[in-house]
């Protein structure tokens, strides 16, 4: 997994400062997570090949989280995408894109699927061979989810050693990737435990933005290899922060300490705060592996 | 009068290459045109205190012309913002702007206003004491206005050279401003005409984007000071330019020439074009007084 933070900053986008997108790479798939106004220029700015990006996943209807999405869905009509494009979301979402396409008289070209969200519980929303998509259900002022990502990868590995005095065909290796013992033209048999590994353990990454503090969300995300967590605030702001419904440092680091992460990376941070080292101050009081999100920084999951 | 151009690509937005808006100010108005997306953080990079902004004119709803708007108006309540905001774009765009805040709960503080727009012939739709806006219809691929700026000044100007030797109160010179005659403490009246010149003569800004080649614009904007008219495409593309309703640098010229204007600028240019001299080298052979529109430059007008 490799995740790039396109942006991760609270209500309003300034120069050098974005809202809220982030690009999961897993798997050979790229996922969009959020997409707040200029996300298709900080796209760009990442020169990531961006037309690959096929499901987009978005949190809540404030504005700092989708607001460019109707940009990314109309440049994608005008670069002439003809694959289809998947947007998860709350309910809502598809009256305000397909109203817009409609009154501009520019339908896309390329299918446009909408999968509007509804439930209070998590729930699968995407699976292939590689990874699947689950909803995290958090406390905020509209009905907002995060997003849990995991691998499955059920290819037992190849134990290399085992095989290397062994002349073996492509498909060999295929057969014993899927756990089956294979025939030599020799009519000899390989036992496949004795020429593989067991498959790699699951990757989780888990996205929750905006929340309140969220006790709910602990057991749905335990242990997961990387947390984000929303901090908007420091807890000297925690009035405001549980009046606006959203998390303080602290409140980040008491919830991945719960939850057993193994790292947690703070963003969606307020304007107010000139330091973001502060974040991770008082976040590490309370849970040691914590990072900053940085706008347009990579992190290898 | 003075135009900063906040963006004047057309199609998609690009790192240092923004859609259209542009910034008027005349007479201590402050007037958005076209907001584009990422608009607002164009108008941080300006400098220029943007609250100011009371009216916001949408030519219509492509999306690199409005996709900005919706952003705007969010800020506009997270900075606090109390004065109204008249927005005056095709009918249609109430319906987006509100179905968003209604959707994301929360709706602005201050007074929001739309006047939207449906007729095909030139209206005046705002006026104060200082300045009027028309509208300009335009042949685009969806219902379209460009605007027509007027500067009107009814105060007359103070002849200082004939008020030298004379001691004069401040509210006398409102009187002379309008056009009154005054009496002195000593009885002595001062008539009007012998201390003060004619009103400034009106400046004309019109704005014309985004349009096919349209002759029955031209009466609308005759000598006019400045024309901003969009040049999408070269002439080595007019089928182009024609098949998506825009014009080519030499078609805004021949606009230009046939209205007499005093200067063309052209803008809203296509990515594909690396050299943005080809539009002056192309127009210049119609219309002399043509210069290009620019990111973030301000022109005096």
């Amino acid at each position: 997994m490799e995740l790039t933070i396109l942006g991760c900053h609270s209500a309003t986008p300034r120069e050098n400062k974005h809202t809220t997108s982030q690009l999961l790479e897993v798997g050979g798939n790229l996922f969009l997570i959020d997409c707040g106004e200029g996300t298709q220029i900080q796209l760009r700015k990442s020169k990531v090949r961006f037309s690959r990006i096929q499901h987009i996943f978005i949190s809540h209807l404030h504005g700092d989280h989708f607001y460019g999405l109707i940009g990314l869905i109309s440049t994608f009509r005008l670069l002439g995408r003809t694959a289809p494009l998947h947007v998860y979301g709350p309910k809502g979402i598809k009256e305000i894109i397909t109203l817009q396409l409609k009154l501009a008289k520019s339908w896309t070209d390329y299918p446009l699927h909408f999968h509007e969200l509804e439930k209070n519980t998590s729930e699968l929303i995407f699976e292939d061979e590689t990874v699947q998509v689950e909803t995290l259900p958090l406390d905020h002022r509209v009905y907002t989810n995060g997003f849990l990502f995991t691998t499955q990868s059920t290819k037992r590995k190849i134990n290399t050693e085992a095989l290397k005095e062994i002349d073996l065909q492509p498909f060999h290796y295929q057969q014993l990737q899927q756990g089956t013992d294979i025939t030599l033209d020799n009519g000899k048999v390989l036992e496949n435990d004795a020429y593989t590994l067991p498959p790699s353990p699951p990757m989780k990454y888990a996205y929750c933005s905006d929340t309140a503090y969220f006790e709910p969300l602990v057991p749905l995300i335990k242990e997961v290899d990387l947390l984000y967590h929303e901090a908007t605030f420091l807890e000297k702001n925690n009035t405001l922060a549980s009046k606006t419904k959203h998390s303080t440092a602290k409140q980040a680091a008491q919830i991945a300490k719960m939850a057993n992460v193994k790292q947690l990376m703070v963003g969606h941070f307020s304007n107010r705060y000139p330091n973001k080292e502060d974040f991770i101050s008082e976040a590490s009081g309370i849970f040691k592996n914590v990072i900053l999100a940085k706008d347009l920084k990579t992190f290898k999951i």
